[in-house]
């Protein structure tokens, strides 16, 4: 059977390198050696320093390699708000986060939206006793992103509080000055295009300190996960668990191969391919924007709705090779996701609009 | 350069069938596909079926995957106990977990060994508020195995309280009566001989009942791993968060390749194997059983004192091919450490054996 191109918004197509890099894995031995050996401090140190190249991460940041981004939202409470935390909702990947905060017995606040529109992002709405705020760039359940000139002004009127960044189906597409932000994160299965089971945690030297404030001060921040321990490890080029050695050495891998291809061609072609994407909801007589605002609209997931059930959709799709999301819960059957990744080529694109095109 | 043949006690050979099984997800796109897919659902449940089947796990025990047994650990505490929690302690893993509960607040008491040592194994000195008893199976750090019969004791005295086993480097090597036990897990890369990034945790319906007794309490049990949101999603062999899909799909596929085997078979040649390594060191002139009391020696990893430093040792064997385990924390440079795990085989562990004699 032919293989299948994923355009789903995670898990998502892999990186065009991934299947040359896991043979090569295989060669040497990555999956059997010790994750404290000095080759998997090497798969470590590189994956880091290709990621604070390729992103334009301060120096003086640290990147903690954790299991998944699910798991550092758990993490991120844990260690760096002790009672308040605030949250902009819009989606189901941004509410989770603020329910985390709720069931852990956090005083959460949100500033909430409809899904498929931003909340006010004003920074007169954050409350002074804030200890974080959330912000998620790319809400991948709608197609609805948070701009980074908003996240700025939040930044200027609130120097003393924490921005945590939900980076997933975002980063490294999508640019921002991570020295405006404190905590940042994604999973690598969207953007980068690699299998499931690692997340990425970028966390800025005030983050470190906050965590280390609330330790001092007799609470609890976690175990194996608490930051001062990540850093202590870190400082080795180790993890804090025996974690998916395979996942760093391709995330090293598939990030030399983005740094060679150059950042701001990624991010061109980005563009370019949100553009067609959008131009073809707007002229197709059956498809509509879910996002109506054309300024908030994500340029890595393409949310719209169909006329008819769109499960019907994407299976004709699905049998020409091309597998596009669902609608995320309620609007399963409603609406088409269609991711747009640095491994999502312009040609595969341009395929991808003409055989809608043509189909629906 | 020739493959060396790792016999690390973890991260360790892969099972000989893995490559094969990776190769075939690349071509059937296992990382691809949406974690919450019919497909993906398939490997979840075949890993569920032949993990029952090949241990004998009883059908109203649930299992589920997080991401290392590291964060087992943490989420049993968080799961099943409210107070008070009992360990025994004889190695850096079973000393962690102690600590664990430590750290988070828990009132935990421990009855402790040397390394090389099982401690006093008595129900006797399990305190009667205890809920839940931490019993290490196989001591990855020391060579020191608990016996099952011990647990049984432990279980013919206590039968209201739960007892949580960790069964790293032991499962399915080490038989055990899963019926007898409310907590048991593991991670991947022991005896499974699979990539790490992989945590499986058997429950029992009453370990389920605590957790949910301690959130009617008004307590916290966590979040997304929290047991009632993990059975939930295990009823639809799903995941809780974007999991390590290819780790599932794999241990589906070992799963089944050692079923094929024979558990049996697999455990017959586990004490071949282990009754071949005790033989060598105490036959060796040059080593020394480090666990003094045969009768809790290891059957999956021993453990020998080396006269003089075991890093040169350890080097010598490397060039030839052959990578074995440092002694662990302080007994590095004076210890050797050997895995012998489902994957490695009677002729290997022979030929092991000659080299080794050979060598010191």
């Amino acid at each position: 059977m032919p293989k299948k191109i994923f355009f789903t918004p995670g898990p998502s197509a892999l990186y065009f390198t991934v299947e040359e890099h896991l043979k090569q894995a295989m060669r040497d031995q990555v999956m059997e050696i010790n994750h404290r050996s000095s080759q998997a401090e090497d798969y470590f140190r590189t994956a880091v320093d290709n990621l604070k190249s390729l992103m334009s991460i301060p120096e003086d940041y640290s990147i903690f390699f954790l299991s998944s981004a699910t798991e550092i939202w758990e993490r991120q409470l844990q260690n760096l708000v002790v009672e308040n935390s605030f949250h902009y909702t819009f989606g189901a990947f941004s509410n989770r986060f603020f329910n985390f905060a709720v069931t852990n017995g956090f005083s959460a606040k949100q500033e909430s939206a409809n899904f498929g529109e931003l909340p006010n992002t004003s920074p007169d709405l954050i409350p002074n006793d804030t200890e974080l705020i959330g912000v998620t760039l790319n809400e991948t359940s709608t197609g609805v992103s948070f701009p980074v000139e908003d996240i700025y002004k939040i930044r200027a009127q609130h120097p003393e509080k924490l921005i945590a960044v939900d980076g997933v189906s975002a980063f490294p597409s999508i640019d921002l000055d991570f020295s405006k932000i404190d905590s940042a994160y994604f999973s690598v299965q969207k953007c980068f295009g690699l299998p499931a089971g690692l997340g990425v945690w970028v966390v800025s030297p005030k983050a470190m300190a906050a965590a280390e404030a609330k330790l001092k001060s007799g609470r609890t921040i976690g175990t194996y996960q608490a930051l001062p321990n990540l850093f202590k490890n870190a400082q080795k080029a180790q993890t804090t668990f025996t974690a998916n050695v395979l996942g760093i050495y391709l995330l090293s891998k598939v990030s030399a191969d983005m740094l060679e291809k150059g950042i701001d061609v990624i991010r061109r072609e980005t563009s370019y391919k949100a553009a067609l994407l959008n131009h073809m909801v707007d002229s197709h007589p059956n498809l509509e924007h879910f996002v109506s605002d054309r300024s908030v609209r994500s340029k890595t997931v393409t949310v719209a709705n169909t006329v008819g059930d769109s499960n019907e959709i994407l299976n004709k799709l699905s049998k020409k090779g091309f597998v596009l999301g669902n609608g995320y819960g309620e609007y399963k059957g409603k609406q088409i996701r269609i991711a747009s990744f640095p491994t999502h080529s312009k040609e595969q694109m341009e395929l991808l609009v003409d055989v809608i095109n043509d189909i629906i």
